[in-house]
Formats: structure tokens, C-alpha cells, sequence
């Protein structure tokens, strides 16, 4: 049985405050000890499985082949299940709880062709209590994936079909307006929409944005750079999504727009110019 | 001369912010080039011995044979001593300063075997100043043990009976009570005491829990989702210690019981009724 | 074409919140799997291109050969240059924005030997948009450097002395005193100066610290533990540098000290003894 794997990807809400990530990785190294755990990110916030769902879907298509290892479990111990998951006939495998969580990456992976819940303890570490899985039934499975040992051997096969869905917003068309939603805050500010930039080509180079008791007009930017100082813009971003943006200040903050705010996009000149200072300013600036 | 470990487990206060951490691992690499380093968590808060000893304790038993490298230091470059630690005749190394920090981890690996003094000059890095012994004395130590130097060639031995031993606080018993104090709060608020599940078996399904001027009755729980939303609970948790919780609620901050508070379990029915809205509650629920 | 290099130590202003990190580390991985990647840390602030050039200063001397990759970039999508700098004659490579960041690292590494702008798409990632270099034109420069491809490949040679220089706040004499800068604050809040301790020595064993409207005198001390509880001490911090720090408290915070404040050293003995509560306390103690 010939090692299948050399890398683990892993996402969690463990945070890095505790020894969390730490033990879990050593519980991976002595497994598999030629293993290299690659860190998605740890910050997800306790709890919070549609953020770690959209994590792992955006970072998807940029991972090495391997297994991804993500735990955002707030069921832990209960009967949610544990499962891993075989994706691209084997190409990667996806481990962790069967709550959302995984079905965005799975899906973009073209979707699981093989899954088992995690229930042979024989490839799981004895646990004096049931609500650390990550160290307990997770870690393991991920690391005996990577050694070869097969997916089967993890536990009871169960219909792929049977997997809880990951809900993603979808936008809707209102009187001419695109109702969208704010999908992600990155470090910056930046606030993602749930928006191809096809859908917004009509309303052209300029397009209202209204949240809340707002409402503003953003320019369509290239860069964040292109962006003038003190106005709002619409940036595709680094993964081909609209993004609302203030160039180098904290469009989240600064516009009070937090992930989950509801963000209609429309063509611009029916609102009131009064209502738009950045408006002018642009004029002005051409 | 052959290696003797591959992987380096580190802890310390050093924080994410500043490149401590990444410097010390440069170090380690460039004398022990096919070394791993695991974090195990730096963000122990600055000069909190306690707190560093307690996190390596618990996971001792979880990590990998290798060297521990454990470095939370006020006293650096003071008399203090730096040591390396021998425990299990070989089979792992502990490397950090003599003040307390690595004794949980050291008896939870069976005992110092053999300690030196970090005295040798020849296996550190010259220095500007020395306050930074991570970088200069510690890292290079544990790098030079994972490539097979023998502990010998580090310093000079001294008694292992020498070393400053940790301070785990017990619990006492008073009135039939039993008195017991927060180890640590995890970054989902849990609030982890010194107490074996075993200690307050006879306390029955239902516990009494009094800290600072509140009482309130909790439940022994299995998991998480087993505590009634709003009320608190009694948890084994992940370590096999009994741990305050509010399921999906941070217990820390709602019951304001931050680590070192003391916390008094008793069988309950002794207090008065009317300082345990919870009890009635949970009466209304059942 | 063998592999060059082995180690890529990577800084960055992503913060680990978001999966930025992580997906770098992913495509680095897919391009030199046996690569390892040491973090310095992802914690500067924000585009705050000076703090992760000092941090990359300071910490030159002890990395180990291989590629820097350092993205702090508010500019990105614009026409600053990417680029990979060659120093000691392919001894180690630097790459990132051609904004000042690498500048630091690349004069105490001796200086620029060869540099190319990063304008060859095949060593990049095809991107959705343009505000990601990290991912799609850095992380892929760095990775193909470790595998041996030619510096020239990767894009048009640019003259080193085109570099757009770091700044380095200087000090200066002003009666007798010496004014110098807060250069940066680290995690205990020990204020590291742009001094070396050579320059004050003729103030002697005690210097007049004055800054904002405060004048202290602070004693100057070889660890943190010798400076006296509550008093302000000057240390020969772990790079050389002089630094104002108060034991185990943050002079930082206390002081109210931060980046870039203006501090002003002398001889002690002018000032009125009135504004030095400290001095009084000293001799009292002595």
C-alpha cells in the first residue's frame, strides 16, 4: 500500500489561539509522517459553516491535489455525520462533517463520486470525550487517506446524493435592479457580491448601488488603484466576482456593509443626484 | 552522526505579528535542513508561564516523538537557566527556559531522564543582545538534537530534581463542596477546570455552580448540543476534564468566568431557588 | 534543470483571516512540491509598505538561502513593476513589488546582481482580474526561481539601480541631542529606535528620553528584567538596536509611544527634575 498523498489542506474555526491546529497536525504527522499540512485558514469565524463553505469553494480550484481536511462542526458529537468524501474518481478526497460545509468545494471538483461516514473506529484515535472529531476522526481519516488505505475501509458507504447541500445566495431580477448579496469581507474591505460581472455589462460603466437607507453610484475599476479617492467602485476581483471597493479604505466599514447585507445594483440616473456626491465628483474628474 | 528527529513541536508568546517565529524557524532550518517545525500556538499571552505550561501539557500526549521548543521567557537574560530536557531515555527532547513552563509536559512524558544546562557556546548564535534567546540559544539547541548532537555537548548537566517545577492548582474540598478554579477558556468560550468528571459523580446528573456572587445549576452534558440553549452545562471535554459551556455561546463571556476564576461545585437543592432561574427552566422543559 | 532551492520564506500584509496564504502556498506547492515555505508573518498592517520592509530588514541576516516573496502592494494592477532581484550572484533571490518593500533586504544581502521585471505570462497564473499578484504572478516567479528556471526567463532585465529605493528615517544631532524615531513596536510593546547604542553612549549610564510633550530619564539596562518596576529603561534590543522598554510592561502603551513617533535622546541633567518623577524614585532606590 503505497502512499497516495503528500498534501493536506486544512480549514477550520479553531482559531490559532489554542493548540487546536497543532495537535491536530501532529496527529497527522505520526500517521503519516512525509504528509505537509497546508493551512486554508484557521479564522473562520466559531460556528460560522457558510463561511467556511464559501472559503473552501473559492479556494478550490487553486488547491493541489490531496486531501482537504475542513472542521467548522458546531453538531460535533451529536448525530451529524462524519464523512469523507472521493471527488474526480479519486483525484482528491474531502473530510470533515456532512453539514454544508464541503459541498461548494465538492462541487466545484466536479462533484463526489464516492462517500463513506467515518465510522470504523479502528481509523479513528480513542477519545475520552466526543467534541474534538478534528483531532479524534478527521485528522485520522484525512492522514490514512493520504497513506492509501481505502476509502471504504473508513467506514459505511453512503448515496452522495444524500450529503447536505451548501446554500449560496442566489441574486434576483427586480424592476430592472439585480438584488445581490454581500458573500465575503476580505482583510481589506473589500465586500464580495454573489455577482458574475456579466450580469452588471448592461447597466454599463456606472451603476447605482443601493443597501440599506443608501444609495450610491460606483464606478466600474480595473484595480483597486483605479478607483478615485473617497468614492466607491465595482472591481472584478481576484476570483472573477463583483466586488465593492473604496481603493486603499475599508469599503466595509466605511459604507457599513457586513457579510449578509442585501445590495441592489442598478442602472444609474434614476435616483436622485442629490443622494450622490460621488456622482459629481466624477464628473468633474473627466 | 545521524538524525535523530525530524520534527520540532513550537510554542511560545511570540505572537503572528512580528517575525519571531518565522526567524526562529529559519534558524532550525538552516542548521537541520529536513527538520519540520509544528506551531502548536504562539499566541500564549505575553510572559504567561502558567498558560504555556498548561497548553503543552495538555497536548503532550498527542505530539510526535522530536524536540518540544517552548519559549515563554520573562526572565531572559537573567540567572535564569535554559535547559534541554531529556525524557523517556531519548525518546523525546524538551528545550526552553527552567521556569516552570515545561514541567507538565516533561511529567506527562514519564520524567526527566537526563537535563543540561544550555551553556555551550559552540550550539548557539552569536548575539546582539540577549534578549531574544529563542533565536539565539533555543532554537539552535533543539536543531542541534533533532541532527544527533548528544544532550551532553549542549551545556553542562544538572540534577533534574533542579528544575523549577510547574504550579497545578488542586481542588480542595469544603462542606461537601468542591472547590475548584478555570484552568483556561478555549476560543469557543469553555471554561476548562481543574476536575476530573469523576470528582463530582456523586453530585448526580445536575450540578450547583457558584463563582464570584452568582449560582447557578448546571447539567452534565455529553456534548454541546446537549445543553438546553441558555442554560449551562457540564461537559467532559476533549482532554477528559470537566469543562463550564453554553453550547454555541461563549460560557467566558456570558457567566463572566475568565481562566483563574475560582468556581465551586456542590450536589445541588442547598441554594436558593430563586438565584437559579435556570433550574426552573429546565423544570419546565422535562 | 535542477532544483535551486528548497526554502521560500514568505511576508505579506494578507493577515491568516482570509485563505490568501493558503492558496499562495497551494500554488507554489503545485509548481516545486518539495519546496517548504517558512511564514515570517502576514500580519503588517495593511499597505503599510515601510512596516513589512523593516521587518524584512531586520530579518535578512538570519534566513536561509533561497526566495523571499513579499507582497505588501497597494498598488497592485498598476503600472508599479513586479519583480525578482538576484543578490550575492544568485545566492538568493527577492521577489515582489518594485515599491521599496524588498529594498531593506536586498542592501543588507549586498546589494541587487541581477533584475527582471515579472513580464513573461508563461511563469504566471491566467487570472479573472488583476488584484491578486500574490497568487498569480509572485508565488508562480518564486516557485519556478526554486526550480532552477533562469532569472532571465521570467521576464525583461531592468537596470538594479531602477529600484525604487526603501526609506530609512535617519537621526540627527539638534543641540547636544540626538533625534530619532520609533521604528517599530513589537509584540511585548518595546519600542525599537533608529539608534545604534554607539551613538549615545557619551550620555552615559542614564539618558533623557524626551517625546511629545514627556521628558523621562530612562536608565540603560542590559535585559528587560534590569530595568527598575515602573521606570523606563534603554536596551540593546535582539538586532542591535536601541530600544525604550519598561520590564514586562509595554512602554508602547505606557509612554504612548507608537511607529513613528519623534524621540529625542541627551544627557540627563537639564531638565527640570520636576517632569522626571523616575529620576526621584532612582536615587531613592539606590
Amino acid at each position: 500500500m503505497g502512499a497516495r498523498f503528500d498534501t493536506i489542506t486544512f480549514l477550520s474555526d479553531y482559531g490559532t489561539g489554542d493548540e487546536f491546529v497543532g495537535v491536530v497536525k501532529s496527529v497527522i504527522r505520526s500517521i503519516a509522517p512525509d504528509v505537509q499540512v497546508l493551512d486554508l485558514t484557521h479564522e473562520i469565524p466559531p460556528y460560522d459553516v457558510r463561511a467556511g463553505g464559501l472559503t473552501l469553494g473559492r479556494s478550490a480550484q487553486y488547491l493541489c491535489p490531496g486531501v482537504v481536511l475542513a472542521v467548522v462542526d458546531p453538531g460535533v458529537g451529536t448525530e451529524r455525520r462524519g464523512v469523507a468524501i472521493e471527488v474526480g474518481g479519486g483525484q482528491s478526497y474531502l473530510v470533515g462533517p456532512d453539514n454544508g460545509l464541503l459541498a461548494g468545494a465538492v462541487a466545484m471538483s466536479g462533484g463526489a463520486t464516492a462517500v463513506v461516514e467515518l465510522t470504523n473506529p479502528a481509523f479513528q484515535l480513542p477519545a475520552p470525550g466526543p467534541t474534538f472529531a478534528g483531532r479524534d476522526v478527521f485528522a485520522p481519516a484525512a492522514a490514512h487517506l493520504c497513506q492509501g488505505v481505502p476509502l471504504v475501509d473508513l467506514g459505511d458507504a453512503i448515496d452522495p446524493l444524500s450529503l447536505l447541500p451548501g446554500l449560496l445566495p442566489l441574486t434576483r431580477q427586480e424592476d430592472g435592479a439585480l438584488v445581490a448579496e454581500v458573500l465575503w469581507v476580505d482583510r481589506y474591505g473589500n465586500c464580495q457580491l454573489n455577482v458574475d460581472p456579466d450580469e452588471v455589462t448592461d447597466f454599463g460603466p456606472r451603476v447605482q448601488v443601493r443597501w440599506a437607507d443608501d444609495v450610491r453610484t460606483a464606478d466600474r475599476a480595473r484595480t483597486f488603484e483605479g478607483i478615485t479617492p473617497g468614492q466607491i467602485g465595482l472591481v472584478t476581483d481576484s476570483y472573477g466576482m463583483l466586488a465593492v471597493c473604496m481603493g486603499k479604505r475599508s469599503a466595509a466599514d466605511e459604507l457599513r456593509m457586513p457579510v449578509g447585507t442585501e445590495v441592489t445594483l442598478a442602472a444609474p440616473g434614476d435616483e436622485p443626484t442629490t443622494a450622490s456626491p460621488v456622482q459629481l465628483t466624477t464628473k468633474a474628474d473627466r
